[in-house]
């Protein structure tokens, strides 16, 4: 296929870098000139091209750009592709996509997915073969989508190495303001409690071992991409976060009574998680 | 050396496991026989003793017991061993142990320390050699430890491979409330939370990508360890979650706000724990 990938970051990238081993060829968008050239230095795609350009000549396109983005450049290739042409985006949120382009005469020509991986690290230079192998696919409203649109997308999410599950479009949203977005959230705030607390940061790079580490690891993560999903996704996101803080006042309260017994239960309670995680590692073995 | 290691867990275990590499002869101590009987299995110590058998023959013992109950056994042991003997403690905090045993008449045979190292196992099968390359160690109250004492404690630690480094206790506890407690807490409740709302953990495990399990990792770590801590540590940790809750309240208000640039510079402020991550990972880069 001639793959034509807009917006050569982390996911873009990587899907380029990966379909490039592949048969196809690869066309690359991106607005940033550094982001052009850096593209071509690593090798995650042929050619740099213009839209014009690539309307006349890819096959698939990829949309993998920030997610306040992602709904007018879906809206513009929609309306200039032909019928033999497709679009997918890969956003992290699905239901104001599937909204916006849910009336477009050229509806059918478009899936809307959302491939469960990624890093804290951003940009083209963050691309990396095997991102994706052993995980989760999700793709939305695919009874709107054409079979042969539809068989192309799916084709491609295998050769990443993917499992693609359907699921409704504010359901998704929903379970990721969960699994996902309030990582990132829990993540950026006890960064923002530890900074603030520890002004002199010596005493924590004294002080931090890998746990604090692995919990606060995603608060590396880019600010426009995240900003931009926290605001798409933000009801169900303020939801989770209510829950969170109800979850850790309760805890709090029970480490201010002195009731040991108690927080050894919460403790034991949220141990189950381990069966969760156990199981997406077999998974992820299984599947490599 | 002839080192004494009470309880045979995770940090217990992994501390006889490293020094039993060097010309060290290891005597373990733990109240539970399959722990024992493991312990031997996996090689951690030459022999199994009772605490009196230790007594007649150990130079220095290690507790590495809950917090609950290192006070106790480093009274019980300092009431009994000669002025050659040394006894130190690994535990999480560090303020409680130094006051009770602050007027024991040996007090100077006694190290309090805290080795910034583990995981999320627990018990001997957790025991790995190379768990403390690189890491800190943390010792309190030097000044009231014998010399003789110190030097044996620090050459333990610099055969782990550990930097140490001398602190306040109280100072210390306050400290690990941020950069290790809280962790801990944000990573059970943010469990619990996903476990509550998630009641079918299907769709857990079927949209939790890596970003979720390394957030959430912690939240396997064992009930008995994490709720001594808490209880030990109750005050300094009551306020590091009062000020977590507060920031967690102040980033849901602006996302309740839809202000996306002020969440933004949220996240571009919690980016600066870049700067100490980084340094963490070329601290152990260099020392191991």
């Amino acid at each position: 296929m001639k793959i034509c990938v807009v917006g050569l970051g982390l996911i873009g990238g990587s899907i380029a870098k990966e379909c490039r081993t592949r048969e196809h060829y690869l066309y690359g968008v991106d607005a940033n000139p550094i982001h052009q050239e850096k593209a071509i230095d690593f090798g995650l795609v042929d050619e740099i091209v213009d839209i014009d350009s690539a309307l006349k000549n890819a096959d698939v396109f990829v949309v993998a750009i920030p997610v306040d983005a992602v709904e007018d450049m879906c809206q513009l290739l929609l309306d200039r592709i032909g019928w033999h042409q497709t679009v997918f985006d890969v956003g992290s949120t699905k239901k104001d996509i599937c909204m916006a382009i849910a009336d477009h005469p050229k509806r059918s020509r478009f899936i809307a997915s959302h491939p469960l991986a990624g890093t804290e690290f951003s940009g083209p230079g963050a691309a990396i073969l095997d991102l994706f192998i052993g995980k989760k696919n999700i793709i939305c409203e695919e009874h709107k989508s054409d079979e042969d649109a539809l068989e192309k997308v799916l084709t491609i999410f295998n050769e990443l190495g993917m499992q693609s599950l359907f699921m409704d479009a504010d359901a998704h949203d929903k379970h990721m303001a969960y699994v996902s977005h309030l990582s990132h959230v829990s993540a950026f705030t006890l960064s923002l409690t530890v900074l603030d607390i520890e002004q002199d940061q010596k005493q924590i790079f004294n002080l931090a071992s890998t746990g604090f580490e692995s919990t606060v690891r995603l608060a590396k993560s880019n600010p426009d991409t995240w900003s931009s999903i926290f605001d798409k996704n933000a009801n169900h996101l303020s939801d989770a976060l209510g829950q969170y803080i109800n979850h850790l006042q309760h805890f709090k309260s029970v480490i201010d009574s002195g009731d040991k017994m108690a927080s050894k239960e919460l403790i034991e309670k949220a141990n189950e998680i381990k069966r969760v995680l156990n199981g997406l590692k077999l998974n992820v073995v299984k599947l490599s």
